[in-house]
């Protein structure tokens, strides 16, 4: 086990009715909110008119950014740095997924930065403070509501980057797992995909001695195996969407990695993805997942594979290591199968391979070469071909 | 799986060498700390000098609190308290194993009240502010390092009882597994028996819906006891005590509760055998476990007990369900004789059962009788009697 420093700053308050506390949790900080969301559906559900109710019975002022986009983008958050400027903004408060909550981010952070927020991006030493963030979330994935993440593109140069920072974290989080009921099939599907790989990153890193984490992260997998697909036929199954939505904010917010640190290889190979194509994130993490399971295969990682098909899909111990391991793999993409998720970038809309070459270097320049089974250019683009 | 409120605050330096970081957390609050310790063992394994040193080298003034007991006095909690007072101290800073973080809060919130903390035991609500608490932590086990509980006794009137409010979560601690490497088998033993039994508790309160906490609960079982037996063979195993130390903080810091919050039978028992004999908690709870869960076991309980049995110990989910819980049951005994911890109350000294009547009254006024198995007092005396 690695030495760590752990420190989880985040709040959560967690059920039916949850949003009940938010001018509380505003008023700690100020009374002068930016509301960020993406499309229409929290105007739908009535989530807005719930919040914007709130809001004006005590009496805190909101400005608000809508069309934040599936893959945010940096001239939204632009955009949004200069309404917190201007209106003097004392708290973001993005209501939506983890696009929604990365956008909000951003501009918390831009709030105190004199220039393009791409420049942070790009040198994240930049930030050095952000507003406080309340997040009201409405869909279980990313985890971008109790961790240090934003992941912002910028599509005029192809580029899927992340700002990474402890003043990110959210001082409030309003999990509500009734708020994604309205989740269709799809989303809920790649938000679990997406779970279960962060999970997966840190799992298959290599570190030992971790056991606790191990198995704590075979609890979170095995949570998402259990009601990613519950939740995918029955969307308003209350445990289904409780047990997923509070995975994902453990899934990342930095405990299962502490004393277990290290890169992100198919994190590394999506966001070129989504920066490309502009895929869903999770969807697209859920094709590369079991083929790069397969292409790291091998007598260095086919234990963490055995243990990974026990722990997860309970596979027996008599079987043979590599049987265990090929079947624990079957078994993931089955479970992606079984969302609905299709399994090649084809059937994603990339219908070339024209760019594997130059997404793979970016790959690379993202880390990839450091990983636990290191991931060179040729690598990258035979897991690209692989997948397609 | 109920609504929660989330908020973990305790930061934690984790690893070989994490006293270091021990002057800039103490600077974070003040200048003039308030060491609390138990007998000498941190003067025998030198990290008494050690902290000493960072202390001086840092201009920190130390005050002294020695001699805390094993099941803390409140008698020396006063003392503490009154030290802080007549001291202008800002830190509070126990050195030990969970009686000395106990005391350390009692005299953390002792500081803020004038009188008799004992007031405060017997009225939580009396407790509105703490000092500061810093933990370096030298033994796993009860989880004081990371949570909101202060167990104080009072031998006058043969109470033991608890102070509860987030205030009394240390600000930092200090977990150095090294630190563990000198504690005696016996202590390893009803350490690993007390981290077990916080999140049996827990498990097995009834509350459903909350498949991720219990798969998670499984793996820090499941931890306890793979490593609790090789720690106390092997107490220098540095991934044996890491993975014990922070096993004991997450069974306890509230974060399992989350959705699954009820009452604690067993250490509601548990605290009877230490008030009246001054018997080592952990071992009293690891006597008290097994009967405890053959006395509950019933069709409102023995799924519960099946889950446990295949996810902790791996029994076939082929079992008839009554003999899979008395397998559990049985595998949970050998777990604790396996470290060397005898099974009945005569073998830790307790001669006669002329106290369990009034025993079992306190044990019933501490909740018994509103858990998931409600236990009146002639259950709690049959279980004092089936231990005996």
């Amino acid at each position: 086990m690695q030495n760590f420093f752990y420190s989880i700053p985040t709040k959560v308050e967690f059920g039916k009715g949850a949003v009940k506390k938010l001018p509380e949790f505003v008023k700690e900080f100020g009374t002068r909110v930016l509301i960020v969301y993406g499309g229409g559906s929290i105007k739908r559900t009535g989530l807005y008119d719930t919040v914007i109710k709130l809001l004006d019975d005590n009496g805190i002022y909101h400005a608000e950014l809508s069309g934040v986009e599936p893959n945010p983008r940096v001239t939204t958050a632009n955009k949004g740095a200069k309404i917190c400027k201007e209106e003097g903004i004392e708290v973001v408060l993005p209501i939506g997924g983890g696009s929604t909550i990365d956008c909000a981010k951003a501009i918390a952070a831009g709030a105190f930065y004199d220039g393009d927020i791409w420049d942070m991006v790009k040198d994240n030493s930049l930030m050095t403070k952000a507003l406080p963030l309340i997040t009201i979330l409405t869909l279980a994935a990313t985890g971008s509501e109790m961790d240090v993440f934003s992941v912002i593109s910028n599509m005029e140069t192809n580029e899927k980057m992340g700002l990474d920072g402890y003043v990110l974290y959210p001082k409030y989080s309003i999990l509500d797992p009734e708020y994604t009921y309205s989740v269709p099939k799809y989303q809920t599907a790649s938000g679990t995909a997406d779970i279960m790989n962060h999970i997966m990153e840190v799992y298959f890193n290599g570190v030992e001695g971790t056991y606790m984490q191990d198995r704590i992260m075979e609890g979170l997998l095995k949570t998402c195996v259990h009601y990613g697909p519950i939740a995918c036929e029955t969307p308003k199954d209350y445990d289904a969407r409780a047990n997923l939505m509070w995975t994902a904010s453990w899934a990342i917010n930095g405990f299962i990695s502490c004393g277990k640190a290290g890169p992100w290889p198919c994190h590394a190979m999506e966001h070129q993805l989504s920066a490309y194509y502009d895929v869903t994130h999770g969807h697209g993490l859920a094709i590369l997942t079991p083929v790069w399971m397969e292409y790291t295969l091998n007598e260095k990682t086919v234990d963490m594979f055995v243990n990974y098909g026990q722990g997860v899909f309970g596979l027996s111990p008599e079987l043979e290591k590599y049987e265990a391991a090929r079947q624990a793999i079957q078994k993931t993409r089955e479970v992606f199968e079984a969302m609905g998720l299709t399994m090649t970038l084809r059937s994603i809309g990339i219908e070339d391979k024209s760019k594997f070459e130059v997404m793979a270097e970016q790959a690379v320049a993202a880390g990839t070469e450091s990983c636990f089974v290191p991931l060179h250019k040729e690598d990258v683009i035979e897991i690209f071909n692989r997948c397609f």
